[in-house]
């Protein structure tokens, strides 16, 4: 049973040091460098060129390195019968919510501002953003989401969320399901998205919903960058409906030079930074599904393909 | 019995509109129209000319309009016999979290990086520094202090805390007394000063404090602009004994334009607002206390001038 890794245009060195360091006797491959492809039986991947996965007559489970799927799921040729899974570890949440409230303080107390002044040698206080006054809304209430707003209520933030199905947080007002997102999007001044991105999600932050919210909202996303229609974004900063933006990820990434969003003042720009996959947290659950595999076993954390996460 | 408001060069509007609303028939008098002085009872002062204070005969309290007192006890002539209160409120110890949460965490994830590279429209992930191995120790752990402790804790960085005298926070490492000051600096990469100015604090943050860190520890100081001996942390920063700081406190304020903290690349400069007063949270204890007074009861939150705080 061979291990496959198929992640083009990304560094694999420490994955294999992590994964060798779990299973010495691992026979693991890196794409291109595939030997016979029927010997293929575990892939974890990235970003795969589309139809790939049909060389592999054998293959049992295709695992996301990170924890989207939309990378895989996008794949027209996708064979339906092998189980795709995603990574689910408690430190991509951590490192989501640090850059979760530091957007939101960033915001609320100035600091890209006080940047900006600093450049010019210019002193000039600004009033806060009170946290008690300020209404966040999570769309996504999944494993991210939910440490995000347990994290903003501790800070003393009014939280609300919403997501597909009804989840309950203690001191966050959840909302569920498409009737319910404009009555959540109304009583929103800060709307993070922490969705993962489906065709039901895909283009959710365009001008219809920012018209829902109270008129100078603040926009973070944090998800994918295809969640944002981008034009939307720059008109409905251009009427002030929207004050600004923390933006994590975009439609191209690395966002391109002539980008209008790089110089834009009301906008901050992060390279795709919110949330990272660290292989040495990550890798003993990709061990233990392969071993699950091998041994004829249902790996964990498989996704539903046709809800797309 | 007068109550007078003595704040030089700062707006009183506010407190005015707040101090009526509560008591609508006070009899307020804003320095320098004292009217009679010997009708003077109740002082509420930020910065008041040194020597004043000797002038109001039967002065009863002299009250700090914020949580720092050192602008009133580093007056030489302050009248023994009068007690000197200060403001002890929710809000600030909230406001003042809320910063230093901001300000530890664009450290760790290089938002202050990030804002410069956008200006240059670079594209450059930095890797993040994890909360879990980081060492924050935070000297004072007074109300402000052990908020930022718990609200630090609860975000899953290791915290540590020095105070004068003992003190118990779960979850934190605290320390006490001079003599475990050098045991507690070993163990800080972020070194947060929240102290009271006092003689015993003034310079504390000085090239032989800086030199029992960690190298490369980074400096916050959101306490006093005294606490800060400003020539030993350039010189700190040179050789790399600390890799950085955020500072919104100076020796003079605001900062001077020609200042060399303005544009050091490893200084992040902010106008002194981590901690506000609101006179809308804060009137209502002021008020208190003027009541108290009035009726022959000793004011609330007295401090004690031998210590400083």
């Amino acid at each position: 049973m061979s291990f496959l890794i198929i992640a083009p245009g990304l560094k694999v060195d420490s994955w294999i040091k992590q994964l060798r360091a779990l299973e010495p006797r691992l026979d693991l491959r890196v794409w291109p460098q595939v030997g016979d492809p029927d010997e293929i039986e575990f892939a974890l991947t990235w970003n795969h060129p589309p139809g790939e996965f049909n060389q592999y007559k054998n293959l049992k489970c295709i695992a996301s390195l990170g924890a989207g799927v939309d990378h895989i799921l996008r794949d027209p040729a996708l064979p339906a019968s092998v189980p795709v899974t995603r990574v689910v570890e408690a430190s991509m949440a951590q490192s989501m919510s640090e850059y979760i409230l530091l957007s939101v303080l960033n915001y609320c107390r100035h600091l890209h501002a006080y940047h900006k002044d600093q450049s010019r040698r210019k002193w000039q206080p600004r009033v806060p953003l009170p946290a008690h006054k300020i209404r966040i809304g999570i769309l996504g209430l999944g494993q991210l989401g939910a440490d995000a707003a347990r994290k903003l209520c501790h800070l003393g933030f009014q939280v609300g969320g919403w997501s597909r199905t009804s989840r309950k947080i203690p001191g966050v007002s959840t909302f569920a399901g498409n009737e319910a997102l404009d009555n959540f999007l109304s009583q929103t001044n800060i709307l993070i998205c922490l969705l993962p991105l489906t065709p039901a999600t895909e283009g959710i932050l365009n001008l219809t919903t920012f018209a829902k919210l109270p008129a100078g909202a603040y926009v973070i996303n944090a998800a994918r960058g295809a969640h944002l229609v981008e034009k939307d974004l720059l008109k409905a900063l251009e009427t002030g409906q929207i004050s600004g933006a923390c933006l994590d990820v975009f439609q191209i990434e690395p966002l391109p030079e002539d980008h209008p969003f790089w110089d834009h003042p009301q906008i901050v720009v992060t390279p795709h930074i919110s949330s990272l996959t660290y292989p040495k947290a990550v890798a003993p659950q990709i061990v233990d599904n392969y071993n699950r595999v091998k041994s004829g076993k249902a790996p964990m954390h498989v996704v539903d393909i046709e809800r797309g996460y």
